[in-house]
């Protein structure tokens, strides 16, 4: 079962280490995990998608829960805006750059470094979307590529 | 120092635990880090951005280097194409929308879920123009904010 996690904790040294650590010992791995800012001074805003049993995950929050460094925890799975930003460098000889800047179009992608062979594209979305772009970007060879892993929020207003 | 580190690691479990773990121990803590797949099915890449001493930073480099599921550490700092996403719900009445908008259409944002009292705003872009879009969206009241951290290729081809 896929599901998100928004934890807000104290920024402090060692924290994700701990909470990352509670994954790893159950045995599972994140499937992403990204860490930021947030409006807050001071407090850090962790994004982790998971794929685990649902018990596994119930347990896992309660621990989560007990650490002295996490504020909250929240499962916001089931009412929640989420992106995932994406950079991919792809081979793109001189005569295939039309062809992939029509593809980076549709997914309202953005080519934001070129060379004399290859192109990096930047694209948010869903993973899914994501996913689609990538599928098509594979013919031309993808060189290198970074994802952020999901970041979201609640969909509804606080 | 700021710096940032492309990691590309074995997707195991605990990978992330030791890795958050060598900064932790140190007592540096991590500005930011965003993990993800990569095209190479069982390989991740961890982003890294930390602020702190250069000889520490060397050391930690030849630690990371150590752990058996680390495949390769790279300081990309120098070269580097860098994005950020940020999710932001901020305070947005009716009479407040436009100018709202207007802003994100400045910063080439998107909105990407509204209530009849807030509006989410999705953006990328490297750390100032995130840093200034922030700026602008304070006065209307921030509700609450996502970061998903830097992600980064290296500028050059391979």
């Amino acid at each position: 079962m896929r599901r998100i996690y928004s934890i807000l904790v104290e920024n402090q040294a060692g924290v994700l280490s701990r909470i990352a650590g509670l994954f790893g010992r159950r045995g599972y791995n994140i499937d992403s995990l990204s860490v930021g800012v947030t409006n807050e001074p001071g407090i850090s805003r962790i994004t982790v998608v998971v794929d685990a049993d649902e018990y596994i995950l119930e347990q896992i929050a309660k621990q989560l829960n007990k650490l002295v460094d996490v504020i909250k925890i929240t499962d916001i799975t089931e009412d929640v805006v989420e992106r995932e930003l994406v950079l991919i460098k792809v081979n793109a000889q001189p005569s295939l750059r039309n062809e992939i800047l029509q593809i980076v179009d549709v997914f309202r992608g953005n080519v934001i470094d070129i060379t004399r062979n290859s192109m990096t594209i930047e694209c948010t979305g869903v993973q899914s979307k994501i996913e689609a772009m990538l599928e098509m970007l594979t013919q031309f060879g993808i060189i290198e590529m970074a994802r952020t892993g999901s970041t979201a929020l609640v969909r509804s207003a606080k």
